[in-house]
């Protein structure tokens, strides 16, 4: 890896990664929920960082914290940068937060070399990528792409406050949503740890992310009868467990058959499997399980749940239980990464002299709400041993910088081509 | 079957039965758990029932509610009946209760009739039939054989009772379990549900109980890790409930293959199975789960679990995950019904013009212990649909009716045969 002569300062951009994750619940490093005092403890943190960058703070409606550089020719239109600042409970200290460092590190790098785009750049610190105590994630992103609608903002935490009242204590304005839609951005980038082994086990130091997965989570409950696992004889039982162990067994063999196809990414889980009554000496009278499924094709997710469905369906009749459920909790689409973006980005890495591989993200993120509204590519960097959305989560600082420094390079080619490709079509 | 001409009053029986149920936690019929204030108020009632019906009533060291109908011939030692009173959450109004009501209607019965056996006759409400908070069964007739150890003592219930003081609270003398070994038992005779549907699917009055199973239970754990669904590839999972699935598979395979062989019955069961961290978007890092097995013959269990050791191994392996754990729980021998009580229960049911066969009983039951120290036999009585542990727990009048009558019937037999035994062993 090139560490040298990076055009930006890697030891500032990792003080501020450090500093905004030592603002943590000191009980369960590194906790930064959104919408809780801690998380606005950063980013009144992060807004002062973003004034003696020089940038115009403000909060948008939906609730982002957006830093605001203006270009040459404000006519152009906006440049973002951005990730979150909002953590998983005892997540780490990268995931989201390098993001959003690293925007604001292009800015000052911007401005120490004495460079002025033709592009105003907004530096976005993405409110609640993460899904919340409300039951919802990437909450910033879907307003700014007018995805955040009435019914989600009735979601409501444990403790009652609904999210619409939270948005508003946070700086937002849930009665004026449509003034955090935005068809000025022109382009979106987002640096990320890649929370894989990909880039580690290859030795590379930049992911070029080729699209965002859509995930298909699915609800299947099987109902049987709870009987006496003493005097209930085998061939009399109506076992829930038994058709959910079969169907567990199903999701992981079709799912590696369609991933084994070719070059699309696919991976399915079970991550829940409740068992009730939840007794050693019941036969398990009902289980409910969340099958999480993810691709960059969606055609195999189609074809993933026909096979489960008919699976599943024909592991009820074996155990003689009903499938009560089968149904589709959430289905969100892939979202392609922007081919010009890809070649930028592929471009910089090169002339850094950084290793470089096209990969897709099986974890959603806010370029993939933003790649909606204008075209959006992500950076990756190497994480250690692929460890993310825990305490151990780890990225070195040279690979921070690696990848801030490739988003800069591409940002620079970008403000170029976009500016030349205005005019052109203003003549 | 024959309802009328029995040599007991049904009805009596019955009130006694539907009596001791409305003693129940008014919130959760029918629950009255061992140890309780509700525990103390039934056996209190049942106490006055014992005292009305002449029997000379006492609590023994382990905390068994006995009452006692001197015999004839005091030498000869005591021919005991009984079953427990205590119920498990929102169980039923006749598992275990029905077997002392029986008890107590026998004397009853006898006084009516005018006979005075030779033998004294003991009705035994054991103490904590059902698992406790304390997480012990059969407390009381472990005790009266012998097989409540200091360990067992010190277990505590989750508000930080012991054994040993809540034993102490009931009447018993935790100090003195001693007191409680008898060796003047002669025999022991338990009427109880059938808690299965053989009886009600053959239209058949009584069960005569050949054998009492075995429970081994088993703990496995698989340790995987809890890598991002999104982002681990299939290839680098370590997901332990794709170890565990194949594991409940397993067992049900081969507790079919072992109770399709022959004679003996042979059942097993996963009834729990918890699934750590249970995120719908988190690979599972951990499984436990409990496995059940009984059977009439132990060498099917050894086999059993010899093949669940191996299958379990090699689904860890395929899922690339450690079994951290393959431990016995605990592991109770199957308990014989005598013979000869088994001839004189058939011979009491034929008398009486009742339909009987011969079963095993897939549930423990006091009996179970009690068979360590004496002949025991057990009644079972046909009960809806065979659902037990739950509120919806059925027995008809007349088919309790029946059961007991067939133990009077065997008494009267049993008295007069172990006398004469008795007396031709002292010439």
């Amino acid at each position: 890896m090139a560490k040298t002569n990076l055009p930006l300062d890697a030891d500032r951009l990792w003080a501020d990664v450090m500093a905004l994750g030592d603002i943590t619940d000191p009980a369960r490093p590194w906790t930064r929920r959104s919408f809780t005092a801690l998380f606005l403890e950063g980013r009144a943190w992060l807004a002062g960082k973003f004034a003696e960058a020089g940038l115009a703070t403000r909060i948008d409606t939906a609730g982002n914290l957006i830093g605001r550089l203006e270009g040459a020719n404000p006519t152009l239109g906006v440049i973002a940068i951005g990730s979150h600042s909002d953590t998983v409970p005892s997540g780490g200290r990268f995931d989201g937060i390098a993001g959003v460092a690293t925007g604001l590190e292009i800015v000052r790098a911007l401005r120490d070399a004495g460079i002025r785009l033709e592009h105003t750049i907004e530096v976005i610190d993405f409110l609640a990528e993460e899904p919340s105590e409300y039951g919802l994630s990437c909450v910033g992103s879907r307003g700014v792409t007018g995805l955040l609608d009435d019914k989600m903002l009735t979601l409501t935490e444990p403790g009652g406050e609904t999210l619409r009242d939270a948005l508003r204590r946070v700086g937002g304005d849930p009665d004026r949503l449509d003034a955090a839609r935005r068809d000025d951005i022109k382009a979106f980038l987002e640096l990320h740890i890649e929370q894989g082994i990909v880039l580690e086990s290859q030795s590379l130091d930049i992911g070029i992310v080729t699209s965002i997965v859509g995930i298909r989570r699915l609800e299947v409950i099987f109902q049987g009868e709870a009987d006496h696992a003493g005097t209930t004889p085998l061939g009399l039982r109506h076992d829930a467990l038994v058709a959910a162990a079969a169907t567990v067994s199903a999701v992981r063999r079709i799912a590696e058959g369609l991933d084994a196809e070719g070059e699309d990414y696919f991976v399915a889980t079970v991550g829940i499997l409740n068992v009730e009554p939840s007794a050693s000496n019941i036969v398990p009278g009902r289980c409910r399980m969340i099958i999480d499924a993810r691709t960059t094709n969606p055609a195999l997710t189609q074809r993933f749940v026909e096979a489960i469905d008919r699976d599943s369906l024909a592991a009820a009749v074996a155990a003689r239980v009903t499938r009560a459920t089968f149904e589709t909790l959430s289905n969100g689409a892939p979202a392609a990464c922007d081919p010009e973006l890809r070649t930028m980005l592929r471009a910089g890495a090169r002339d850094l002299g950084l290793g470089e591989t096209d990969l897709p993200s099986g974890a959603g993120h806010d370029a993939g709400f933003m790649s909606r509204i204008c075209p959006a590519a992500m950076v990756f960097v190497p994480c250690r041993a692929g460890k993310s959305h825990a305490p151990e989560e780890w990225a070195d600082r040279e690979a921070i910088a690696a990848g801030a420094a490739v988003i800069l390079q591409a940002l620079k080619a970008l403000d170029q081509s976009l500016a030349h490709n205005a005019n052109s079509g203003a003549r």
